[in-house]
């Protein structure tokens, strides 16, 4: 049986997220939780959907993503079904979504409408607990996606920010810090050989945080696949004085030479 | 198997809550554990009990509440098991079960005295550990509630702070503010038109946030039935300056003319 | 089946240890998943070390602990497993298991090198991930530890901070603020009468909170064993400004005489 995998911005301390897992396991006593996270930051649809990305494809095939960052909760905003990559996704249609199905073509995606499969009474504020749980719960226990309502199709994504590009000068922006106080940029393939951050260059590529010296600060790539700078048992966050959304200017490596020959 | 869930003040940090959940599966290997909160602020038995309330209707009928905030621990005051509402309590016998009994005929209620259920040795400053934990883990297992203790008349609860009336003001307090900085008042069918807040006239009634323009005030009632004071994508509660426990007036609306006729 | 208890200092915001539980739940769908702590502090071996003693004695005989509180991940530190007083933990061998490891002989210990229990790729930061994770699942599912990799010998301890003796005075070390602001000492059976901390002279031994009048300092063994200074419903750590690491002066009760005869 798969996970039901809870994604939020309820916070731990309050009732919310003890409220959704009660309904879940009131119709599916045995369904395996885990808990993602529930401290995305308040309505951040990018944070959420970076958190989404970088966990993801390491949860086993059929696991179900019930993800709730819901600004639009109890407006017209859709909530909708989405397998994608081999796992499913419930979510609201607000772009939460969009790095999970980046390079990926959506196999099936529904509209979830079938209010026959939502608690009796469905609150205008809390559609986790009345709407997300209870369908989440259902569709774990096998419910036919078919039964949550028709195709949708268009789903919503953003821009996810794209770095700038001018010649060998980018200009990237901070989509996360993590609890250590890495900066993790929306930089994966760039080759990127210095960043410049309040005044200082930044110029140490590493592998690993252990290759920097003691409050030493690097680049590297991160365990996600984007970049990330680093200070070694510091906050790179603290020292530059870095948040998630600020900007940065980084320096691409000049092109290296076309290698010749090749196989043949 | 209905779950045990747990509600402490014990924070996620440090080994307490861990350290339950060791004793509890020791006794019950297959015990499913719900977290509902262990963030409850230090030694809030109201705060608990807000959380309690919010929650506990929502899980399935037997579930086992295991509620740790017990600032007499070691000390004369009882710990108590209550079956209220088709759910099941194990708490300090200090208040924190004053709004799962509001409304409510206990069904059953017992001190919790029958020392052959705790651990071998108990300490003075962790009956989380040493009592909830094991007898808990025994009721989930089966152990008929009459072999605790003696039953339990007279449980302690607290006046949960009402409002105070005066004509058509009415003089509330912050009962809870969530992860969004909504601010939860202890108010739930009073005809609210008006609450004024640091200077503030908060006069737009709204049935779910996206209601709201960007940055907006609103009231609402929220997913648990009481009144709330939220802000669209932003903090109520850094808005208005208010916390846990101060006090906000609020103006009822004049009564409606009594509705003649009715059925018949 | 015992259960998976994971202890890091990654948070629990960030995709970090939902990747973990991914993973895990990828190779062993039913493995219980305990949380012990994801609020370590950063790189903060030594509080690990902390929690660890503190919360495992009270887990079922034979869990494993995963514990990744790991500077020094992707360098040539060693992974090893060790099985000490009934239970088995996965960790960097950089001292976490210090206190766990006092006063016992470590039944088994393997250096964890058998690449083929890993994940396919290992990236150079997250063997959490990529390293701990998949060796957990396959030690919880049955795989003798054998297979790990050849016996470890030397494992790495640090001499967790021992109180200073000076005659009646003893100099000692906070090792521990808990979520209620309890400062734990690393103090287990100095007869301590006094402690000095920020000019004041707390004096006044009890055996639990409650014994304390309201807002009063004392001094007590908490649940772990340790001595604590605790203030009755308030933060003795905010009370003396006292933090991990800082040192405090205590004073010892005159030996007493010797008991004679005793049994015979």
């Amino acid at each position: 049986m798969p996970p039901i995998v809870l994604l939020t911005d309820f916070g731990e301390a309050g009732p919310y997220v003890g409220a959704m897992k009660g309904v879940i396991l009131g119709i599916h006593p045995k369904a395996t939780l885990v808990d993602l996270s529930h401290e995305i930051p308040p309505q951040d649809v990018r944070a959420a959907a970076f958190v989404l990305d970088a966990a993801h494809a390491w949860f086993p095939p059929r696991s179900l993503f019930v993800c709730v960052v819901d600004p639009g909760v109890g407006t017209a905003r859709r909530i909708v079904y989405v397998e994608a990559g081999g796992r499913r996704f419930l979510a609201p249609d607000n772009g939460l979504l969009t790095l999970v199905l980046r390079e990926r073509r959506a196999v099936r995606a529904r509209a979830v409408t079938n209010r026959r499969l939502f608690l009796p009474e469905v609150s205008s504020t809390f559609h986790g607990r009345d709407v997300f749980a209870p369908v989440a719960a259902r569709l774990a226990r096998g419910l036919p996606p078919a039964s949550l309502g028709p195709p949708a199709r268009l789903l919503t994504t953003f821009g996810f920010p794209e770095p700038e590009r001018d010649g060998s000068r980018i200009r990237a922006k901070v989509v996360w810090v993590d609890s250590f106080g890495n900066v993790v940029l929306n930089l994966r393939d760039e080759p990127v050989c210095e960043i410049r951050a309040r005044r200082s260059r930044i110029r140490r590529l590493v592998s690993t945080y252990g290759e920097l010296l003691e409050g030493e600060a690097g680049i590297l790539r991160g365990s996600s696949g984007w970049l990330e700078i680093a200070v070694r048992n510091g906050s790179a966050a603290s020292r530059f004085g870095l948040a998630a959304g600020d900007e940065i200017d980084a320096r691409l490596a000049p092109a290296a030479p076309r290698k010749k020959g090749g196989r043949r």
